[in-house]
């Protein structure tokens, strides 16, 4: 349903990033769940920005409840959260409708809609995932109330500097007290120097988000085609610049035998555990109770200072250099919206798991 | 949905591996498109076997078309498709209710649903695939038929064994007089090799899967959470054993600068073309008009002759192995599914293109 | 999704009236419910025939389970529900390819597709209600068994004869006992004579069906689209013939007054119960768990043996009169498809209310 | 999906009548259509207010879109329509958290959701409907401009008081110039006396509104369960107040007979057409052509000046009669409602009918 995600938990994003506002309708929010703009605000200033070779477009990212919350509380009908556009200056964006930027979604929307906003990237702008950091608020209050679920994500990777992370040893203060959200602190230097040499020539890096979604209980994800890893990966595919995800051992999967990553089970306190967790946290497409673990794929940043070959609007080689500051790296400021929306993939499953008890 | 694929090209797979039968019920296909079983059985037979190492269970997989089919065209109503099951041995699985085999889903669906039908799997038998095999038929000859879409998938790696292969010059026939489905000629033996001392040990491999959509036209895919890769992504992990998925460059992409990454547009013969296809083929979440290239990982066999620690339905520890034939590595067998998966997420898009033109 | 009802309990029927078979699959239906052939038969042998005036067409209709259902309980997984078409006699149709009879699907489906399966009417054929009423039945088992929910239909009219019923009197067997299901015994005779002059005339007969769901919890049905009244009037006028529907005091309530309309609140053993029932059980499109009412119209069966003027598939004006036997009513067989077609409806409201609890 | 309609023209309405604002968000509308909020604000204000006997709440409705279109063209990406709640008197509502209003909501949503927002019937109010007469006005320039459809609806009937009106002949300027948007003038002064009577009473009316579909192709409407009528009777009993709903001869079909109620078909210039139309334009699910005519039964408004008995929130019975003004007859507000759900209906089934064109 393009705009929309969920079933039973729907988020619908909308917005462009230059109109006037960008928000998300949720529809199927339990009522009586306690619920305030500070418990959205805290994410969306965690989205803002981080670090510095970050975009100098500085959003307030003020968002309004404006429906579906009573006294503090839900109440069962549909949540609409507003987070007004401000800082757009649209003439930065002089010419752009003349443009196809290379990697960009110009051209494809342009030939898909035969029109498009081009101030800003308009609706394909990543400013449209403030939307889905609202709503994964939202989702994470349902998940921590109802479940006890924790959703924590890092940088594991930026450009050729690789973080060692154990990931069930994650904590969030760990990832918000490094610049670029990397709990690996002694890798901070190499990231910095990675950092600063491509924005010094002008040029992007991409990277690595790691994800660790704790006490999910056993039996979420609706098996054939809605395995809780399929939506998983559809909710991380989903968001701008993802190029792969992986769970568990992901692709080093593919060369171990069976012996090696098969995850033994025992019984442990009473429970039924694995001993170990080569395929993070999901068998058969349910999860099992154990950490699931997950990585997600960033390319670098499509915008650079770089001259390149392009086409314009009407068909002509053209060469391009973008002129003004850009993200050098967004993978810091993507583990937030990784964060949400595991939390929205998440909370579709926990209330379909309501819905089908035996 | 669960057990159902698509919006406007609708899948929904139906029955367990022991059971009287498997199939597939089709809603969404348009009229008067040209189908016989003939058509579907193609299909069913790559996916019946490959190579020696594959599971000795034979079944015929003789579709049956009962319903939307009149005198050789579709007439626009819900195709359903039948596989009897003939093969179930189901003494082969006495005391199965009482075992949940590692990273395999016996422990997941019995926690979540309460009961579960053991017999080879029940449901979670990788069996189910032969339906999506089905419907995958279906919806490619549609997509040749509207689009001209071809989809080409093959191996590309089994355990350590990587292949050296370039996407857009992989034929049908290259993959199909393989073995192993290995277009690489110059790896097969190193692929028997791995493959024969697995098996020797009792062991089993995984592997990973390319897939090449061809002629795919620009503009599919649904902005902003179905995205094409989105649907894509959704689709691979929605088969049984895949552990990660990705597309272009994928990873790699992770390690490269912005100016190593972005594909240059320029113009060719009057269509905006890219200069490389690093993105594979998707950008902004929307088909660009060139190859779309995914590469999907799976884990080995979970199934394997060596003794296992396990837990029983009753809790208790036990060691397990399994004594028969598997399996040694189903990657080969897994082609098709992936091809069929790629096909039905592309005939949803398809005609989602259609509803929503200008 | 044309084919398919409901978003939790999911039923979508397939098959042409005289193709292999026809029938039902079931997606959402919870795990662990009792389930035999039996459960479903009982149903269909209801729809299968009711007194003299019904179709001379004779089927078994034998329903088999063949999936999801494992010694006698549900798995959670699809329940594919197969009725073999054994009494197609195609040949009765012939030059029905060149034909489009009035009041009939035949022109508006040749319209919409391009292509028709003319035998029988093809997928138009009220014999696709069979696949409801087998539906319809594993609907009643979950709501028994969930919620205690019973449903209870009947004939309130056929043609000019009216019955006097008090509908929350009605029980089944009043129902059953009759030959046109019309628990007014005081009309029998008048009913009958109203048919049997139809028949002799070559004409046929519409009527009403009434319909009480009784022990609805309160709380179900999902505002604002979703209201329950607005899923059961969809559900009814999915049925073939329909032409109305009204709930409670329903177009009466257009003449009367709020003070004479609006039923009055009381605490009655210490729950919240009205007096009066003319808004038919439901209020702001939610459950109030009083009987929820509800009357559905159906023409007369549009097959007559009188001559009638149309128009053939090639365009040319003709006449033309059915030979043959048909249904001079079809309401008695109609009542167990209503009920179905409600169970369905409630069945999905049941699972949404289980899945959105505070 | 709860408070979503559709599902290629989709709408989703947000918003309690009491808080900031309420509002409709479309997605799936197709880009390069004209739109300006102009064309929107038309339709706000034939709701806003009819005649004397309505409410006294002034709102402005100024409707303001805050997504979706840009240079006056649908992008294609989601329209957030937002209209400002203005006039809300929440102290008007002291009280009304301890009171179950007799035939309200308030009753049933507290029992389903365990709270509720009291102030003016919260979500519940019908205050809801400005937005789906919002969106009803982007439905109506997509099947104008698509399709050449028009919906013109009028009042019927007011509490006894019937009109006698030929639906094809009936012109919007007709219905606008009554006070009562009934295009009889004939029953103009029976109407005002009934009204007149009921208000000097305290009292409230119902009525019936009539609705004519125009233009509408062949073709529309999808089989089984999304017939054309069956979305359309979903639409109409999702309308607040609603109690029935008929097509064609509707209930009357009923008393026919065959002969008496089939439409003949012949050919007129070329095309096939019915030379009566009877059936209401919509033959086995699927319209045919013709105008599509049906009717729609409003209960009494529930809120009356008289004393009722009821019930409080803490349980107690007790007596109640509300102070102030109410819509002694909400009837010819409700045309512009139910034209808004009309053309959802059929913006559905028009993308729908260009997704599976043969």
């Amino acid at each position: 349903m393009s705009n929309t995600w969920g079933e039973l938990f729907r988020v619908s994003t909308w917005g462009e990033s230059h109109g006037p506002a960008v928000g998300a309708l949720l529809d199927g929010v339990p009522s009586k769940l306690p619920l305030t703009e500070a418990d959205i605000q805290a994410d969306l200033d965690r989205r803002r920005s981080c670090g510095a070779y970050a975009t100098p477009r500085r959003e307030d990212d003020r968002v309004e409840i404006l429906s579906g919350v009573y006294q503090g509380l839900t109440l069962g009908t549909p949540i609409m959260l507003l987070i007004p556009n401000k800082q757009a200056r649209s003439q930065d964006y002089k010419g752009w409708e003349e443009l196809y930027r290379p990697s960009h979604a110009d051209y494809t929307w342009q030939a898909k809609y035969g029109i498009r906003d081009p101030r800003g990237g308009g609706r394909a702008s990543a400013r449209e995932t403030v939307a889905r950091v609202a709503a994964g608020a939202v989702a994470r209050k349902l998940l921590r109330q109802r479940a006890g679920v924790e959703i924590v994500g890092w940088v594991e990777q930026i450009g050729r500097v690789k973080a060692d992370v154990v990931s069930t040893e994650v904590a969030p203060d760990m990832v918000e007290r490094s610049p670029w959200r990397c709990p690996d602190a002694s890798v901070a230097e190499a990231m910095e120097l990675e950092l600063a040499e491509a924005a010094a020539g002008g040029d992007s890096l991409g990277g690595v988000v790691g994800l660790s979604l704790r006490h999910v209980p056993v039996g979420w994800g609706e098996p054939v085609f809605d395995r809780l890893n399929a939506l998983l990966a559809k909710a991380m595919l989903s968001i701008p610049a993802v190029k792969g995800v992986e769970f568990g051992e992901g692709f080093a999967a593919a060369l171990r035998r069976g012996s090696e990553h098969n995850d033994a089970f025992a019984m442990r306190e009473g429970r039924v555990r694995t001993l170990t967790n080569r395929s993070g946290g999901i068998q058969g497409g349910i999860s099992n109770g154990e950490e699931i673990y997950l990585r997600v794929a960033f390319k670098p940043t499509p915008t650079i200072a770089l001259p390149q070959h392009t086409v314009s609007a009407s068909g002509d080689d053209i060469e391009y250099a973008f002129k003004g500051r850009h993200d050098v790296c967004f993978v810091p400021r993507a583990v937030p919206v990784a964060e949400a929306m595991a939390a929205l993939a998440l909370a579709d499953c926990c209330l379909m798991a309501m819905s089908n008890r035996a």
